[in-house]
């Protein structure tokens, strides 16, 4: 039986949280980002394919690898973040449907279906990149996710060789709430949702 | 200062949650769904673009509309759900950003060029229907997503005559637990992340 969690839960995931640009200087453990992944990857997605790739791009070396791929204003923030994440996706996802969905033969759902893998890979990828964000805040940390870069750069840079691409970066610290600015309208419900 | 929730929030939130195709025969007030969706709106999209739409369908008659159009492994669960939300994502999103991101012309960013168009919505609309997940388990409630149906199809008898398309569809109540299956397996921090 599962109830509504405390408010005080529902405001450090949703109500209080935001996207954060400023940082404040410490350092975010390894096994803090080992366990964002650990509750990240229990989402679920279609036929649990799983599709979502994450590098944490946190040693001044593999920053400086990224600098040149981001978005003017995304570019110093992002260098004093903690830690930025690459979302990425893969395109060869169901080649590990016979391991993350052992029951039934999933993996010809997909074979030598190209849009069918493009969309599945991006919907689903998004989906656990979201998960991400809310493990994140979960686990006491903010974030800063961002779509300002050139994802091709980044794809030749940190997925060669491979058939991932990136999706969206989020960076991931602990957030100066100082330097906030205050959050931007939203929409009414009955401007983007009905019960009929 | 946020901190790490208790463990039985992370459990609801994502250890011991699960996708449920058998539910309790329990009604979902429409209060709720407004309290899901209040939630999940304040989850970050790029430049505020909130592009998802939800439609919460409940009643005997809108269930009747959807039932020709979902796969046949997932209709009768589907009819026997208290609630299916049809998550779409809004190709017209741009449209609102004179309201969303009143501080700049965000709207320019968008205008004529379709693809990228195209690509903001899939993804930021991903991004909020996987929010909306997390809000009806944060609210006590379970969730059966699901990809299976014809898209074209809920599109003509959802959202006929706007530019929203439909993404994927998700299940709301209280769940059966005695109906689940075992989790599929994950893969290892190794397999999907890496620090760098």
């Amino acid at each position: 039986m599962t109830v509504k969690l405390p408010d005080a839960c529902l405001d450090q995931l949703f109500r209080e949280a935001r996207t954060h640009n400023a940082w404040r200087d410490e350092a975010v453990a390894d096994e803090l980002l080992h366990a964002i992944v650990d509750l990240a990857m229990l989402g679920p997605t279609s036929a649990n394919c799983s599709p979502a790739r994450f590098i944490f791009v946190k040693s001044h070396e593999a920053k400086e690898r990224l600098k040149p791929h981001l978005s003017e204003g995304n570019r110093d923030k992002t260098m004093k973040a903690p830690v930025c994440t690459i979302i990425g996706y893969d395109f060869d996802f169901y080649q590990h449907l016979p391991k993350l969905f052992p029951h039934t033969d999933a993996k010809s759902w997909f074979e030598g279906k190209e849009e069918k893998i493009a969309e599945t890979a991006f919907r689903n990828g998004t989906l656990q990149g979201a998960y991400l964000i809310m493990a994140t805040r979960a686990l006491g940390l903010d974030c800063g996710p961002m779509s300002g870069f050139d994802n091709a750069g980044v794809d030749r840079e940190f997925f060669a060789g491979t058939n991932v691409k990136s999706n969206f970066l989020c960076s991931l610290g602990h957030g100066d709430r100082a330097a906030l600015f205050p959050r931007s309208p939203r929409f009414s419900f009955d401007e983007m949702a009905r019960i009929v």
